[in-house]
């Protein structure tokens, strides 16, 4: 009997040790602060075995209501029901909710009914969610995500521990051990997500800023480098592009001219037409900005190197500085091309008026196969009007866009 | 009787979740490669209870030894024996080594004595180690660091499971469950600790290459930025600033002149003396550097804009664009000021020879209190022997440091 208990109790150490590590492992994988978000709770949902979860991220002093999950309102609603329902906002962190009490002492809150809190007790449950979406919360595990150096990072909220028969219970110890491991799991991978970004988000800026600082030897702004790499990004989108080599493009874009930078200023700003010689000269810039970018180990530089030599090469091979044809030109080069000659055309410059925007389009429309790919084209086509949309308004920028997806949804208070 | 299992059982569960939860989190929180692998063959060896471990990683077609640690040889030697004793070295992966059998096979070895393996096996041990160590391996468990797509990163060997009286036995199953995973969560956190540093070098070679662009306009070289964060570096540690401060720096040095963009080329590139007018208008670099580098989040940008702006400041107020004096000057301005004055000093230029290198240092020692403060110059002192060697040796730049730290010890060959 004690041996095949032994047996048993072996057995169930090596399956929860297995399932929670295969957590573990899921949660560092994701760098995706979103997605990741999403994996913890459905990861504590299936755990706990609950109805519904939700995180918020500390930002500052505020909390950031970020996912939410409710099997209740899915069965209802149906798929895809978070997204009308759950919009991302903020609140300052107070004691008096559950979540800010939880966020400012790193206290786990374990309630049993969150109708029956203690007056004595300094939090409350608001219970607008209950009351707008015809739902009862009862039973709640509120516990802090602590990164290793005992920060809170954010709170993981459980709602309604349902037992086998569906009723709600109370969340017990187990569970909640259980959900700690988790939790801890959880902040160290959301720390990670956000170090990433953190990183990838300066190295970004930096390349703005740089290429930005070269372009100021010429007429072009900093909304120009944006608009264009947006619009590569769009492109590149439609061409069915992996959501890898989109980032590259990313960063690669905005760097397509540092080579102006070996250009002299008496070519670079000059007034007027410049002579045969002086314009062999500005081609140049093409080569000197793939010497500058070239032979480092980093894929963002490779491509960048590829996009300085060849966006001004054209389909027909009239280009420069190789006159390359058709796909002897680097898709890369391709698609910033046509951001390029698109941004500039319906652009103001010091040598020119700007075209009409419509204009613009109808030139893009009329040099496909001359210029540009037929696919290159019709994939700016299809891409028009978030085009057109950026160009209007140039906050809307990939640069621009918040780094955390808001869905633009009726804002719903949470507890 | 049972109900006593049952709680003993759930304890012993508790407690093995939250050990192992313990090592998944701390190894996920070290992102340095090094510090991490030491980690992952110390928490098996605890796990493990044997007598010996190490770690090796995929590099393209090779495994790279990387950190070993083994109780019994420390015993002997002493701590601080395995820098030592063990060399990072790199061999071809074929699969008649062990180590070698489980890269390519993504297989895990279990043996029990390893001088018994069957001849029918492809792989087999070599006794180098024990050879030159008087050292006897026996048991092993070697297995694959697998990452969530099934990747074979590297691979973990234990050596000579002990039992509770010091015997070697071999490792039973419960003890390679446990290991399998502390490996996948190892596995993840070297994944994630690649993708830090890949990141983190992309930045810095975006960083130095665009700088460089920048240099171009001037008669500075990729080698003067190299030489001169270098130095930063150097007088930076011997400041006692943090690690953090140190690597902010690194990344903001090479910028300090990214405002000469912005300065035309009649001044930059003028042959002779500059008027008075012209030379007001050179000094503006500081100024039009920052100006391209402030107002980001990001913490590297922040602290360009600082160096950009202060690293002509002087000690005696002598400097420009504001005329600070002593401590007013930002200290990285301080510092990137005494590393940039010590290489134009010691380098040839278009208008100067190079001095000698020993005027050169004695000019900067003569400077204390005068351009620069005491603590400055003492730092740059106290670093004298290492500032020599990088500007006789440009290869020894912070840029050229191998990112895995290389002992220099003699080699031994591993299993």
């Amino acid at each position: 009997m004690l041996d095949k208990y032994k047996k048993a109790q072996k057995e169930f150490v090596r399956q929860q040790v297995e399932k929670l590590n295969n957590i573990g492992v899921a949660l560092s994988s994701e760098h995706n602060l979103e997605k990741l978000l999403g994996q913890v709770v459905s990861q504590a949902l299936g755990l706990a075995h609950c109805d519904a979860g939700s995180i918020y991220i500390k930002e500052e002093d505020k909390l950031a209501f970020m996912v939410a999950q409710n099997n209740t309102l899915k069965k209802r609603y149906g798929k895809g029901y978070e997204d009308k329902y759950f919009k991302k906002f903020q609140f300052p962190i107070s004691k008096d909710r559950i979540s800010g009490y939880v966020a400012s002492t790193g206290e786990t809150l374990n309630i049993g009914d969150v109708y029956q809190i203690h007056p004595d007790k300094e939090y409350r449950f608001t219970d607008d969610f209950d009351r707008r979406n015809n739902y009862v919360t009862k039973s709640m595990i509120a516990m802090p995500l602590k990164d290793p150096d005992h920060n809170v990072l954010g709170v993981l909220q459980l709602i309604n521990c349902l037992n086998e028969e569906g009723k709600i219970i109370p969340f017990d110890k187990d569970i909640e051990n259980l959900i700690q491991s988790v939790s801890s799991q959880a902040a160290v991978a959301i720390r990670n997500a956000q170090l990433i970004r953190k990183v990838k988000e300066a190295h970004l800026d930096t390349i703005l800023r740089l290429s930005v600082a070269a372009e100021f030897r010429d007429d072009d702004t900093s909304e120009h480098l944006r608009r264009m790499t947006t619009y590569s990004v769009i492109v590149a989108r439609n061409l069915g592009m992996s959501e890898y080599e989109i980032d590259l493009l990313k960063y690669a874009a905005p760097m397509h001219d540092i080579g102006k930078i070996g250009i002299p200023d008496s070519i670079l700003f000059k007034p007027g037409n410049l002579t045969k010689s002086e314009w062999e000269e500005m081609k140049k810039h093409t080569i000197y900005g793939a010497q500058i970018l070239e032979g480092s180990d980093s894929e963002i530089l490779k491509a960048s190197s590829i996009v300085a030599m060849n966006h001004h090469e054209r389909w027909d091979g009239s280009g420069y500085p190789r006159g390359l044809r058709k796909n002897e030109i680097p898709i890369f080069g391709q698609i910033v091309s046509i951001a390029d000659v698109f941004d500039a055309l319906a652009s103001k410059r010091c040598y020119k008026e700007a075209y009409d925007l419509s204009n613009s389009i109808e030139e893009i429309k009329a040099s496909r196969s001359v210029s540009f790919s037929k696919h290159i084209v019709d994939a700016f086509v299809q891409g028009l009007e978030e085009i057109v949309e950026v160009f209007q308004n140039s906050q809307k920028s990939v640069f621009e866009q918040a780094p955390i997806i808001e869905v633009n949804k009726v804002e719903v208070q949470f507890h």
